[in-house]
């Protein structure tokens, strides 16, 4: 499973367009605080395995390529963690 | 542009799997209340296009390939006004 805290350290790459608190208001990136943990761990995945392309899907695919699947994990349980659900 | 009203009327097909108000507790299921309307929008045409493929993709690409242009704004406003921003 995923450790919270461990994914607030890994998110600080992701923090400059998704924000520091997983919300942004830049239109077309998705907020991410309080998504469902399952859906982020399997979107990060899709993007790493190239089931996404387009729109921001080479950005995504950038970051995500280096990632473990603990610090996918980790990732899905901070952001899952902010806000409301 | 999104019509708010219009979407909640098109966004019945949409309740079963991602809830009433856009919040819904499977865990592989997206949260969609409060999110980017941009973002909605981009995300339902990457489904029709083809653009995502793997996971729930075969399932949403059977709701999104009958929707307009127009039905696909009027979710994307629909659920982008739903809950916290």
């Amino acid at each position: 499973g995923g450790d919270v805290a461990a994914g607030k350290t890994k998110s600080t790459r992701c923090a400059s367009c998704h924000g520091a608190d997983g919300k942004i208001s830049i239109p077309t990136y998705p907020n991410l605080a309080g998504q469902n943990e399952v859906y982020l761990s399997n979107a990060l995945n899709a993007y790493k395995n190239g089931e996404r392309t387009g729109g921001m899907a080479v950005v995504m695919v950038g970051y995500v390529r280096s990632l473990s699947d603990q610090d996918i994990a980790d990732l899905a349980a901070y952001y899952a963690s902010l806000g409301e659900k």
